[in-house]
């Protein structure tokens, strides 16, 4: 590791800014104040210059203080400065079959071109993996495990892997034994098989508005129609109008991004987790939940999925490891709950089995610890690139610009005024070397014309700040 | 490596054995004959006498020759003695929704229990595959070629994987653009896309009688109708019944297995591929072909698929190497004609792409020769061990049994008397540590009740023969 601070540094330097952001947090420091200089704290708190000078780095990396020179360390006032927040979606009160997914292959495969400014598709810088690690577990497996990684990991899958998934969703209460547990060649596998677990061709399945793609193609190809259920930017579905769609419709499934949010960033709280289950239950209706991006939270704790309140086996719980370690593995599970044989038997007949050797890496580097230590730095990380695309919105887009505060993951979401044509600006965008998401690729009938998607997956540089300034001009030229 | 002979030698004794092939194939030595002496093929080949010896130990293996005590060596008269081959299939002329998955389910997951004698899955044995070769090439990737194994290989796949693919094709007459390939989680998902892309729930779709049960079970699980055609144990579907049917069903695909067919192991001839490809041509109807197993001829050359005579595109052609070389890296490929577009967005909404790392390895593992050098040896292996397999049942099954000759691949098909029913054969040898696959779990409708398929795929041994031994008795007394 080439790194000049070691680990115990780290931490320290951790610390001293951690107290910094509780004064903040707490009000003690506003806006505008200057916080005790570099000498003081460092007297102060017995820690040395270098050491505090660390720690005010990290805070103003992260946007929470600024440097003014000659007179020292000032709070930022950057939440007041901010776009205010998206109303709740509105979409129409009818199901139909989703007439997306060509204009979904022509976005994302234009976004994916090498040479983009990346705002576009939702994925990590590669150099914020673990790639050192990954590289030495796969070599490892590769000299002690060759016999297993050439031989079918049968379905269910790599059972080490299972007890590592079974052990981590006990930490957010989501009580999980190995057996249930069936790995996927990645989120989207994990989705396609609790979909066509629960609904047949022609039937309607509920889903947030806006709507991650990937849903949408899945739903389009399966020949499900979709009913769009009206979604708050901070807390998700919006219970009270699920309630009532669930009366009208015959509703096979509802499907939600329930933790960080793709594409709004938000987070469903606790206690809405529960009515949420306890109102599908009631009913009967299986809640197809994908929290891929849970572990991606900013606040001090890893928010619970909703299947953590289900006692009756009607919420099946997907997710992969493909947005905080390794795309390219193509692992992800599935906890189907009380729709494990069938899920077993679809997954069997689609896939046969999940890629052996990136269960095994997988596993022996969850058994390792690594991945914990892994995402307390990514976390901290993707805080502060979205703090940082945050705040190039606030500084470069049109007037009348609304935005969402992502509680975790690295996407947020934009509302431009409505004469923004997001298609067209991903056109124009796009020549210029910068890849978006347009807001229509989220939903089943090209709607959220005046709204894009942001990726804050890669470290802010200059090229960044350039990209997002074209972006607003030319979003203020098309306003 | 730590075998006795160098390669040179290899080469020798392989040459001396393949003549006395030729004399016995050619009829110039017939069953029963004595074939020259050690010494005097030695004087007469220039070879030395470890050489000769060496080559009919070989013959012996596979079944050619034999020795007795005292008086040298003479040709089997193995081929007179082999059971006669069943007769063409006779199926139902309607078609229907098939109804076999659970019973497949519950026997696949039976037969895959460790301690059992494999003669029921279509596997191969682990030591029969390149591991240490795998696991060089895999330790290369980890070390050179981190940041590509995490990163997503975005579908349609590895291109230097797929170059190779292509490369491959051309030499049996298949011209492919590498653009044009898909590669899949395993030859499974690739039959899934090429049937969804084609096919909607409802629609029907021709197979082959028997048929492989995962086609079983992949049609079952979307919905599909199976309308089954009869089929020939050493040349496939029959064309005038599948012509017949194509007038009277509105068929949406046909699926083949055309070379070594799983169950049967027959391989569809030259001429009649091009017949059947011109057929479903001219009448617009897809064909799904399956070539898994084209690369395991026992033959002097790998045949054809029948894609090779697809002049507009009709053809889907599917494969993997799951069978040859690596199960666990779950890489197959698709070659989807004229509905490439559809079939690269179903792949993209099933599974987005394809784990990185497998491909990475095998593309480099390709283009290093490997993989040739590999299917030499494992042909004859598994010639020499489906002629073993032959021979048991000859010798051990009930009088009145048929059985396939198969051509290619690891498996091969026994029909027993009416009266042995093969699902209770299944448990009564599977009571005693011995796992079959019973023929109703090729049927959409559980026919083929007195039908096994036995797997070849794993080197002889006195246990293999007690097993076979076992099995005719147990079926001896059901007959």
């Amino acid at each position: 590791m080439n790194t000049a601070f070691s680990t115990e540094d780290s931490h320290l330097y951790e610390q001293v800014a951690g107290k910094v952001v509780h004064l903040i947090r707490s009000g003690a420091l506003r806006a505008g104040d200057r916080i005790p200089s570099v000498r003081q704290t460092s007297a102060d708190q017995s820690v040395s210059v270098s050491t505090v000078l660390q720690a005010y780095f990290l805070l103003e990396n992260q946007g929470f203080i600024e440097a003014r020179p000659q007179s020292g360390f000032y709070v930022r006032a950057r939440l007041e400065s901010l776009p205010p927040l998206p109303k709740i979606s509105a979409p129409p009160s009818s199901a139909s079959h989703p007439n997306v997914s060509d204009l979904i292959m022509d976005v994302i495969s234009s976004i994916r071109e090498p040479d983009v400014v990346p705002l576009g598709a939702a994925t990590i810088a590669p150099h914020l993996l673990p790639l050192q690690s990954l590289s030495r577990f796969t070599a490892k497996a590769a000299r002690t495990n060759a016999h297993k990684m050439v031989a079918y990991e049968v379905t269910p899958g790599n059972v080490d892997l299972r007890r590592q998934i079974a052990r981590r969703n006990v930490t957010w209460d989501v009580p999980t034994n190995p057996d249930e547990v069936i790995t996927t060649c990645g989120g989207t596998e994990a989705l396609n098989l609790a979909l066509r677990a629960v609904a047949e061709p022609g039937e309607t399945v509920a889903i947030e508005s806006p709507c991650y793609y990937g849903i949408l193609q899945i739903i389009e190809n399966m020949g499900f129609k979709a009913l769009e259920i009206p979604t708050d930017p901070e807390e998700g579905l919006c219970l009270s109008s699920l309630a009532s769609a669930l009366k009208r419709h015959d509703v096979k499934a509802v499907v939600s991004v329930s933790n960080f949010n793709n594409p709004l960033g938000s987070c469903m709280p606790e206690e809405k987790k529960k009515e949420l289950v306890e109102l599908l239950t009631r009913r009967k209706v299986p809640l197809i939940e994908d929290d891929i991006y849970g572990d991606l939270n900013f606040g001090e704790t890893r928010p619970k999925p909703a299947k953590a309140f289900d006692r009756e086996g009607w919420v099946i719980l997907c997710s992969s490891f493909s947005k905080t370690l390794a795309p390219g593995f193509r692992v992800g599970w599935v906890l189907p709950g009380r729709f494990r044989a069938r899920v077993e038997k679809l997954k069997i007949a689609l896939s046969f089995s999940t890629a052996s050797l990136p269960q095994i890496v997988l596993a022996d580097y969850l058994q390792s610890g690594g991945y914990d230590r892994h995402l307390r730095h990514l976390r901290k990380t993707l805080q502060t690139q979205v703090n940082q695309v945050s705040d190039a919105v606030a500084r470069y887009f049109p007037k009348k610009t609304k935005m969402t505060r992502p509680a975790g993951g690295c996407v947020l979401w934009v509302e431009f005024p409505k004469s923004v044509d997001a298609l067209r600006l991903h056109r124009e965008a796009l020549a210029k070397k910068i890849s978006i998401a347009p807001g229509p690729i989220f939903s089943p009938k090209q709607k959220f014309r005046n709204c894009i998607r942001l990726n804050a997956g890669h470290p802010w540089s200059e090229r960044f700040d350039a990209a997002l300034r074209t972006l607003g001009e030319l979003a203020s030229n098309l306003a």
